[in-house]
């Protein structure tokens, strides 16, 4: 996770933004610029509309990367809304990866993969690329828990060998959440608390020089008591909270799930950062989508900075 | 579930054979003369060594289809073998899945997706593609509960609208499955147990004609007992069950998880089938391609009837 903290020291924020286009958060302008020019420029028999729509998501994360690669530390795509779109939304999705790399963000790819150990070892790859070539550009993955040990454990491998990490997790952001991971065990513990102990172990052999391992857990910001109990149980393991923003978190209530020295933890916001344009009045659907996207890049920069700042005064 | 249970009754099968290609099961013969050819014909800045792997899998995958077809109701490729490529195996996963429809298979995608609402909503164009287009080419796809009904409903409502199903985690085939799944609750029951419960519940609404709901469970075949108690727990659940050959399922051990008329579950064996070949002592490496593909076909074709007829003696 040392990657990972020196970059959030280096830009003094604990922020991520969610790289996530859907045909909603996308503006129209840009949406139908690329329908076009693919159009025009495609073989017939390809998904003409899927591939359009990935060639609009990628200029727009783009013009986003572009917007705030000098103030924030990480993005994190989320691999659900690319495979909205078939094959063609995963190139879209590495393209994104690798850029977002070149301009010097770690890239968390949110992919919340999890299978047996041989499956879980394929999907190790995510991490550890095709006979030494990169073929995801991810920095991080995000597992699911569901399956035990022998679905982390190829993920810790391929992470120690190239330098990476995972977020397990533990404590998801959404209402339902709690049908598994707020059941009551026999033990006295809740579900999640008990994979908080797992992932704390799965670490362990991990820990960097901040004191946190590879193994770091997913806690909803939707949970801030939850949360900050997790951050004593869980001392060498580091935070992916997502939640804030759209779906109720606030700098306040993500502030118990860091650290006393302010570290320990990174939270994501992704509408309220790429969807900020929305109420800005300037945007038109006629508009050219160079000029479309330039006033997502603004709003997107104004909005990283405000949460930054939001996150600084809540931790000081 | 109609259509699968229709394509089981049409072959006198309930078996589906994994389509889960490795460079260990993918003959060599195979895998070297698509790495020489893709050498010859692709741009320098693609990945070719995984557009070669990508090419040699989608060969041997055709083999297998083109000599299981008639005989077999339905295939499971794991799309982490494919994602073990990059974006050159996503599109080989499309491909094959694509090419099993056309030869009448049910398509089961083994991709254990599991998320957040709005994120399981995008997820969900596996089932309903995209502008009513088909991006995925999968009949049903297998789903990670530990989201809850939040991370469940959009897939649902896709199987609704397409004629698609879904397999939700419940009790899976690994070794370490116990660590989570087999916990004891307050309640005296196991988390496993309070999963499939839900699974049922989920179900309710998408009965179909012979009793089975859109929402399938998965449930390993290493737990034979367990297996036979879920049956009767979940009397409107049809039942995936992996874990038969390789990890040690038999068909004696399946034979719990099926009703009083020999329906309700099918049994996936993946490296048993299509790994038969390796105990073939005609393959050598250095044959041609084709003869290589040839001896995959007729072991697969072989061991799928063998599996066939196995089942049908344990459900007699």
């Amino acid at each position: 996770m040392d990657r990972l903290i020196e970059a959030i020291e280096d830009k003094q924020n604990p922020s991520v933004i969610g790289l996530d286009p859907t045909p909603a958060v996308v503006p129209a302008a840009v949406m139908e610029a690329y329908s076009i020019e693919v159009e025009e420029n495609v073989d017939t028999d390809d998904n003409v509309e899927a591939t359009a729509a990935a060639a609009a998501y990628f200029e727009y994360n783009r013009a986003i990367i572009d917007a705030v690669y000098d103030i924030v530390p990480a993005v994190k795509p989320q691999i659900a809304m690319y495979e909205a779109l078939g094959p063609a939304g995963i190139d879209c999705y590495t393209m994104t990866c690798e850029y977002a790399r070149s301009r010097g963000l770690y890239v968390i790819g949110d992919v919340k993969r999890g299978d047996i150990g041989s499956t879980a070892a394929a999907y190790a790859h995510h991490l550890s690329g095709f006979n030494g070539s990169d073929i995801w550009y991810e920095d991080a993955v995000t597992v699911n828990p569901y399956l035990g040990s022998d679905g982390i454990e190829p993920f810790m491998q391929a992470a120690q060998e190239t330098d990476r990490d995972l977020f397990i997790l533990v404590r998801t952001s959404n209402p339902s959440s709690s049908q598994l991971q707020e059941l009551e065990l026999a033990s006295g513990e809740h579900v999640y608390e008990h994979v908080a102990d797992l992932v704390e172990s799965w670490g362990a052999s991990s820990i960097g020089r901040f004191g946190y391992s590879r193994a770091g857990a997913v806690v909803g910001a939707t949970h801030p008591e939850e949360g900050a109990r997790l951050r004593e149980r869980m001392p060498h393991t580091f935070f992916l909270v997502p939640g804030y923003g759209a779906q109720g978190g606030t700098a306040q209530s993500v502030a118990g799930m860091f650290d006393r020295n302010g570290s320990g933890a990174i939270v994501n916001s992704s509408r309220g950062i790429i969807g900020a344009w929305r109420s800005d009045e300037r945007y038109s659907d006629e508009m050219e989508p160079e000029d479309a996207l330039a006033i997502v890049a603004e709003n997107a920069r104004a909005a990283a900075a405000d949460m930054r700042d939001q996150l600084r005064v809540a931790l000081a």
